[in-house]
């Protein structure tokens, strides 16, 4: 077999980059000649986490095919968050942890998929499956991506087995997760230094629900009033993305890392919908959502059921 | 959480109906309310596997939705393959090992796919997971599954991970699986007193590649002339079907379990297009396919690349 390429989603937040690097790994020790690559920038939080442990970020990629036949995915499986020739290779596994939407294969392939908040909790499960040991940075990065994905333990997405594996990793690693893990994450709700253009970018995912186009872009922000107080700006921004992408429906959400809220901006045809599905009164566009740090988990599925 | 089922493919194979009950079983060990159901007759085949090790046929069903909310699907993920209603209950779990295609949930899933040639080989896996032991009558019709699915560890399918599961499987029934084997399939062969109409949804099943409509019957027999003589009233049930569904192909592939090849009587109007994929001659609408046994690895890829 040739060369295989393990990927994330485009976007790439710590989880896309890190499973990348950490399933790269263990399937080289089973023999394949696999290269973590990604699909953009890697944000200031997985610089942080790269560093920490030492390692250099993935190879940027534009397509795979003029590169590699066969691909691995990893934390995504929708064809629109992936390389953009997606169809012109054959997808031999997926590693993933979300719902499976626009996803297709000729071949049947091996795919692993869990109902847990990080795609590391189930790669840490497969290097035990397959009698590999976690290389102490390695697994220095999949605490990242647990403590990213779970904002420090903290999101609804968190479960039993997340917390199993984030214990696992710990004694593995050795490091105070708290004290590294709040660093790592006000390193990457660091937004000095950011255009709104790179907000709008950093961890914005697209959908397709029931025909409606929707595009779901979430900032971390220690203070929100950071990116909100560019809000007319940001308006003018999101209204040109809309119209350049055709989208039903822009959510700029902020969370706040440190109180565990966030703030939505609601634009497009849709945005009534959306306040409806969330039972909340825009103001100015904006609504606070109380208590919601998750996408996947507490708005996706919430505009799912409310566009059926 | 309110009772769940555990069912297979509609046109039920021994697999379908051996994983079902492998899996409920499983899943009821580890606390949950699993039913195993199914989605059709049982075939004669799989009538023997039952008997032998002692187990009634799950109960069938045509809907789902009036009896639970959530289901778990094993041997399939194909809408039209699945439940009637599969769109009005949650999927909360699929275990299979076809390619995955016009599936989607809202929700993240636990999904467990491998390339391998029976479910039986993966559940075999999730029993080891889970640490729970697996009852030689399970487990023979897991054997059971694997024999049937491998045209007895014939087939291009039966893949080196299947081979060991036999090994375990066969070591905790003790039963002689070369004799035990060719007596399932001898039963499911055994074709008196089947009607042209059983034959034909015996093991039925529908694919809709790029826009094309599809349906794909596969039986097996002793003697391809039980069938083959009866052509011309089958074709007259077949052009019925096919205007009925509004299918652009059907194949009736009737495959020699002794000798491991296969006819393939091809209507419609893409039989054309399926001869060309297959690179052979229609005569009198027929054709042998040398060394095809295996819809899911020597059907449906070629006609998968031919119809892209």
């Amino acid at each position: 077999m040739g060369k295989v390429f393990v990927f994330g989603h485009k976007n790439p937040d710590t989880d896309s980059i890190s499973s990348a690097i950490s399933y790269a790994y263990l399937k080289q020790q089973l023999g394949m000649n696999a290269e973590a690559v990604r699909l953009g920038d890697v944000t200031n939080e997985t610089a942080y986490a790269l560093e920490y442990f030492g390692f250099e970020a993935p190879r940027l990629i534009e397509k795979a095919a003029p590169e590699v036949a066969k691909v691995i995915l990893v934390d995504h499986n929708e064809k629109q968050q992936s390389v953009d020739d997606i169809d012109d290779v054959q997808v031999i596994e997926v590693v993933d942890h979300h719902r499976i939407a626009n996803f297709e294969t000729n071949d049947p392939l091996y795919y692993r998929a869990e109902p847990v908040g990080c795609t590391a909790t189930i790669l840490n499960k497969l290097y035990k499956e397959n009698g590999v040991e976690i290389p102490k940075n390695i697994a220095g990065l999949m605490l990242s991506a647990l403590i990213s994905d779970s904002l420090l333990f903290k999101s609804p997405t968190y479960t039993d087995q997340d917390r199993a594996a984030v214990e696992e990793l710990i004694a593995i690693t050795g490091v105070n997760a708290q004290e590294y893990g709040l660093a790592m994450l006000k390193a990457g709700a660091d937004l000095s230094g950011k255009t709104l253009e790179d907000l709008v970018k950093l961890d914005a995912k697209e959908f397709g629900i029931n025909e409606v186009k929707i595009e779901i872009a979430q900032v971390n922000a220690i203070d929100i009033n950071d990116v909100m107080n560019r809000q007319a700006d940001l308006e003018d921004l999101l209204y040109r993305v809309i119209a350049e992408k055709g989208l039903d429906l822009f959510l700029f959400v902020v969370t706040d890392i440190l109180n565990n809220d966030s703030i939505v901006l609601a634009l497009g045809k849709e945005a009534g919908r959306a306040s409806e599905a969330f039972n909340v009164t825009l103001v100015n566009n904006t609504a606070t959502l109380k208590g919601v740090v998750s996408r996947k988990m507490q708005i996706v599925p919430v505009l799912t059921e409310a566009l059926k």
